[in-house]
């Protein structure tokens, strides 16, 4: 059912699914007899319990990933908050279309499929220094948008994004929803010098600085601060969670559109893991205000998924030790003394 | 060719094969032109550089990964240093041949060929609380097991272990080599409560009192307190950088045999990653004292080269990336403003 308004979308968000406790408790028993010492899979053992306890079943699987990119324009990027040009941003989504991206080949090598949502492009958002960032009815469209791409039968879904100016609109909603200022969540991005991060947090600043009344509401944060595709991204995640479909988060942009659900209700990321923290110095606060705790830290800071589709790889590993292990029983393997 | 002796041994770690130069040169170049900020993906981008160098090409492959779980008994087991009892070394060997363990799963999951290598499981080694584990002629045996067991052809090795007791024997050639007492390097393996791990450390600290005067030599320190498994792969990681395979070490015990030739040669160790960081305590030390930053960091516990094979999904997607990537040239992207 498409998202009518703002208030419809939060109506969802207060009245969520809880997952499948028979099905995590099964899980549970199961990993205690597999050959191995309990709990020697560490954070395995937990995935594998978490992932049947969405998917409603004792042995997960994850025969159908699904990564979602959600692409956007920034108003903001004018004011030179990012290394690169905004040109950027249509040219990586032919990028992604040809088959030549990052996320391309990591979806390859861990067996996801890719859909890439580019969201009005030659219609950037407006300045969020100096305006909202989007009209209701953009903000809801874009909620659509993001709830309608998820494919209700996938395994996982891994959420991910593209957008030249969007860390700036992240670490603007970072700063509304857990309080700081500018220079607290403004980070290089794609690669900004010192004085660019500079000029980044003094916008920030001055955005906080106009919109400050209104940004007690999370929903009234994201509309004003964010994106089209953070926007979307929001809707993906909270789909997911209807769809009872665990969501893999990718980096900073991500967390800061989960953030949104989280601070308009405290379990809405329940279905979600962090699929790592990435260099954005900002993204490993982030975490820790919605308790987070990350499956990677490899120094990437690209977006597009990437991280995501690399914890993939780790989620693959829970699986196939989950199900594919012995026990002790079957094997003869003798227990603790 | 066969290990004749321990100084035959000691002369191949002395003289050892540089990586690739003009290959890491080639990768690095490779990595300046794809389509994402200069460093954005982070860690996988020094992997592939790495991977480069040591098989001598710009674009490396993972076509043939081969892992290796050396197993081995313990003499020192016989005083309950363990959570487990002894005769769980030869059923898990079992298990691995019957394609039960957490590694068969991992194996299949990341596409790397398995082969265990059991060693004398019914001869442990003597306790080295009180005698040296192995004789000359035992420890040049295990070495030579290991170091025949390499593939040349190999794409990567993957080094793993398992042998009930051998976390005693890591933790006591870990105090031996970097100083320390039982307790700063004992842990609790399999699952020891802390009465086990104060037990652990005390047999280890009347091993360092008993062998004391001969603990200055690294390769005395390995015969003296390891075991047949920790000799096979000191000899296996030393085989690994004279074919130039780059190699995957897995967890404590492992760390603990590569630490015998770090000791000998402080660039011994330049073909190797940690593929992850365990739950044994005294594995993080064990790794800043070699400075090596482990790829993963996920509560494992396990051996059996369990952490190896999850590290071996992410250097997929380096090489993924790396080989896949468009450029920016080819993709028509902007660059850097």
């Amino acid at each position: 059912m498409s998202i009518s308004s703002l208030e419809d979308f939060r109506a969802r968000l207060l009245d969520l699914p809880s997952p499948d406790a028979e099905a995590a408790r099964a899980a549970r028993a199961r990993q205690e007899q597999l050959t191995k010492p309990p709990g020697a899979l560490g954070r395995l053992e937990e995935l594998a319990v978490w992932l049947a306890s969405w998917q409603g079943k004792e042995k997960p699987d994850l025969e159908r990933p699904q990564a979602l990119v959600f692409a956007g324009n920034h108003g903001v990027a004018a004011r030179g908050v990012s290394a690169f040009p905004a040109d950027v941003t249509v040219q990586m989504v032919a990028n992604f279309a040809a088959g030549g991206a990052a996320i391309n080949q990591l979806c390859d090598a861990f067996g996801a499929s890719l859909r890439v949502i580019d969201l009005e492009l030659d219609r950037p958002t407006a300045d969020l220094a100096i305006a909202p960032a989007m009209t209701e009815d953009e903000c809801r469209a874009a909620l659509d948008a993001g709830w309608r791409s998820v494919d209700e039968a996938a395994s996982v879904l891994l959420v991910g994004e593209m957008g030249i100016g969007n860390t700036t609109a992240a670490a603007a909603i970072a700063a509304a929803l857990f309080d700081g200022t500018g220079l607290s969540w403004a980070g290089p991005g794609t690669g900004l010098a010192s004085e660019g991060v500079t000029l980044k947090a003094k916008v920030i600043d001055r955005a906080l600085d106009f919109h400050g009344a209104f940004l007690g509401d999370p929903l009234e944060v994201l509309r004003r601060l964010g994106g089209r595709e953070l926007a979307a991204m929001a809707g993906a995640i909270l789909a997911a969670r209807h769809h009872r479909v665990p969501a893999i988060l990718d980096g900073f942009v991500v967390g800061a559109a989960a953030a949104v659900l989280f601070k308009v209700n405290g379990g809405a990321l329940d279905h979600c893991v962090a699929g790592h923290v990435s260099a954005e110095p900002g993204h490993v606060r982030l975490l820790e205000k919605m308790g987070m705790a990350p499956l990677l830290s490899l120094g990437l800071r690209l977006g597009e998924a990437s991280g995501a589709a690399l914890a993939l790889g780790v989620l693959r590993g829970a699986v196939a030790t989950h199900n594919g292990m012995a026990t002790f029983a079957e094997a003869g393997v003798s227990g603790k003394d």
